[in-house]
């Protein structure tokens, strides 16, 4: 698979996971990984899980609407840039999202 | 300074240098870097420059909304994530606008 189509597949698997089974999110992560949350920084795939599973929503349903990515780094990592809309349950409109997923050698954060 | 001022003024820096001396931006970029904008894929300093200054558009405004940074990667790297709106001359209304920077060691892609 070509560096694009790895990417494409990576963030289906992530937005899946996340709107299915959130917690298990962890496994995506490393110890080394960092989330940036509106500004908020967390370390660490457990307490990553955990940020991600206290946000005020519990049934959501991403769409994705582009997958950018590029080599990044010396190391074979990659850089991933996408966007989409973010549906919750009982709300009428869908809010716009954007996130970058990166991955350095073979772990992402 | 702390790494999140330090990103803080490049991006200052970078959108300022967009606005009023596109070309200069080359000066940002090496030769590994890469822009994907929009899905297209440009390599080095000076296809940067010119792929931004093939844009078209000529007079804009960068307004900045948010800017979260983080390091990345094993050799002191930082990944900038940009929000804002690009107001276009003779444009009503703005454009939304979201960018990554990108740094490894000293230089930014």
């Amino acid at each position: 698979m070509d560096p694009d189509a790895v990417a494409k597949a990576f963030v289906e698997h992530y937005y899946r996971t996340f709107d299915s089974n959130r917690a298990g999110l962890a496994n995506l992560y490393q110890e080394g990984s960092m989330l940036t949350f509106e500004g908020a920084k967390t370390q660490g795939a457990q307490a990553i899980a955990a940020k991600l599973a206290s946000l005020p929503f519990q049934q959501c349903l991403h769409n994705i609407s582009t997958v950018d990515c590029q080599p990044s780094g010396p190391a074979g990592g990659m850089l991933v840039f996408v966007s989409g809309s973010l549906q919750l349950a009982g709300e009428q409109h869908a809010l716009k999202f954007s996130q970058i997923l990166c991955s350095i050698l073979l772990g992402w954060n």
